[in-house]
Order: C-alpha cells, then sequence, then structure tokens
C-alpha cells in the first residue's frame, strides 16, 4: 500500500503544480481591464444604470391610462422591459464574477454580450426616439397636451434616453474588449 | 555637368531604396484590411449606398408639402442632408485612396472617421426611429392618411433606415480596426 501511493503521488504532484502556476499572471494578457468591461466595478455600476432607468421608463409608461393607443409607445414598454431584463441578468453574471474573482476573458462570452449589448441598445434607442417624435407631435406641433400625458410621456421617453446611454457605452467597451484581443 | 550628375546620383539612390522598402509588407502588420474598412472598395460602395440613399430620403421628404408642420421630419430632412454630405466627403476620400494606392492606416485619421461615422449613423438612425413613430401613428393609430402623405413619409424613412443600415457597418469597421491596432 505505501508502496502503491509512492506510486501515485509523483503522478498528482503536476495538477498542483500547474494549479500553483495558474494564479501567477500570464505574460502574455489577452485583454486588457478596463473599468465598465463585463466583470468589472464599473460595468456593474453601468448594468445597475441601465436596469434602474428602464425599469423607471417601463413603470411611467405603464402607469399612464392611454399608452396602448400609440404604437411607439407600447414599443417602449417593450424595449425597456428586454433592456431591464438583460441588464438584471448581466449584472447577476458580473457581481457573481466580481465576488467570486474570476474576468470575463472567454472569447464566446464577450461576443455574446457584444451582440447582445448591441441589441437591446439599439431597441431601446429606437424606442426612445420614435417616442420622443411622438410627445414632440402632441406637445409642440399640435399643442395637445392638455388632453394628453405629456409629462409621464417625457418622464418615460428621458428615462429610456439615459438608459441608452448607460447601455451603449457597455457595448462600445464589449466589442473593443472582442476586437483588441 | 556630366561629373556632377555623376556625384548626385549616388546620393539620390538612399531614398529610391527605401520607396523600394516601402513596397514590401512589414512584418508587423498593424490593421488588417477587412472590406468596408476605409480606403478599401467594399468601403466606397459601402459610402456611395449611404450618400445615395440618405440623398433620396432627403430628396423624397423634402418633395412633400406639409413636412415642416412636424418637427420629427424636419429633423429627418436634417440628419439625412448631414449624412449625406459626410458620406460625399467620405466617398472621396476613399476614391482618392483606392486611385493613388494608399492606405488609410493613420490612427488619427480612423479614429476621426469612426467618431463621424458614429455620430452621423446615430443622428440617421434616431431621425428614422422618431419619423417610424409619427409614420405609424398617423397611418395604424389615427387612420389619418387620407389627409396626409402617408407613402411619401414611409418612402423618406424607409430610406434613412437603409442608409443607417449601410452606415452602420462602416462605423462598426472603423471601430475595430482603431481597436485592433
Amino acid at each position: 500500500m505505501i508502496m502503491s501511493q509512492g506510486v501515485v503521488h509523483p503522478v498528482e504532484a503536476p495538477p498542483l503544480q500547474t494549479e500553483g502556476a495558474a494564479n501567477v499572471p500570464l505574460p502574455r494578457v489577452r485583454m486588457k481591464d478596463l473599468q465598465g468591461m463585463p466583470g468589472t466595478v464599473g460595468g456593474l455600476v453601468l448594468r445597475v444604470c441601465q436596469l434602474l432607468f428602464a425599469t423607471v421608463s417601463l413603470s411611467v409608461m405603464a402607469t399612464t391610462s392611454d399608452f396602448p393607443s400609440v404604437t411607439a409607445f407600447c414599443y417602449l414598454v417593450a424595449a425597456a422591459g428586454l433592456q431591464s431584463l438583460w441588464s438584471l441578468v448581466l449584472a447577476i453574471v458580473d457581481a457573481y464574477a466580481l465576488l467570486v474573482g474570476r474576468r470575463l476573458h472567454n472569447s464566446r462570452i464577450v461576443s455574446l454580450f457584444a451582440v447582445g449589448d448591441g441589441v437591446t441598445s439599439t431597441l431601446t434607442f429606437a424606442a426612445a426616439c420614435a417616442s420622443a417624435g411622438i410627445t414632440v407631435l402632441i406637445g409642440n406641433d399640435l399643442g395637445a397636451c392638455g388632453r394628453n400625458h405629456c409629462t409621464e410621456f417625457e418622464a418615460a421617453t428621458a428615462m429610456a434616453f439615459l438608459s441608452w446611454f448607460t447601455a451603449f457605452p457597455s457595448f462600445l467597451l464589449s466589442f473593443w474588449s472582442l476586437a483588441s484581443r
């Protein structure tokens, strides 16, 4: 028994050695860690802001009684809902990565983040622009704010724009880290 | 005279030698030449498409008599005009670079292109979304196409979207070439 263990130990040693080597930073750094990239504190802050603004936009628009009569406002609710969900999931991923001290440098994960960020931020921006067009039409061009909830529409549109303002840097940084690897 | 030329010639030789070396590709390639990047045939095709679609969008919207009454339509005309100008200038730059056989790999020029493409494509997309919101409101939600030029509004909006579809790849490729240098 003792002899057989003696034979086994030298075989188990290499994995211990490679575990120790994994803690030492590699000389060839594949991606630079800029604040705002996935798995950083800045990235988590961006996600929380996106989630916050999109949720407020969705809530404010959904509380108005006449939003379903305008297609652009329904689209804003849908886009803000999608943005909230995406930002929530990515905020959880970022928080987990920070808690366990792992870096999200996998090429496939970063490209998935880049595509997802690109799609959701584009949809949010499109919805915000369409709502802004309608809000300006109602308020300035038609002067019909007396019969409509202009304040709520404007607030929801502004929140959607703020959500996009925080979602677009996430997309650019994911794309940058994908291109610079 | 003949002797002085004989003296001058060996002095002129080194520049000729470096010109010959410049034609040989350097071992350290700083930017990959993907089709669609500035200074490539694909880039020129993208610029011409952007210019074409933006000009058609601008022309169609400007021919309607009642576009100045809606702010979003005025904004579409302005954004399509800016996109046309930017794409025209960049198309000329691309055509010149192709004709003289030079590559646009200068970091400052590429970052200028990336910023300009980002701004103009975002403005065009915002204008297209706002116009689409108004067009859908007039056509579907209010059913007031009888009193409005819905066909022209829809055509101008569609052309603005097509202009963005060809402007966004230009931005992504400029940004990519900037990040991957």
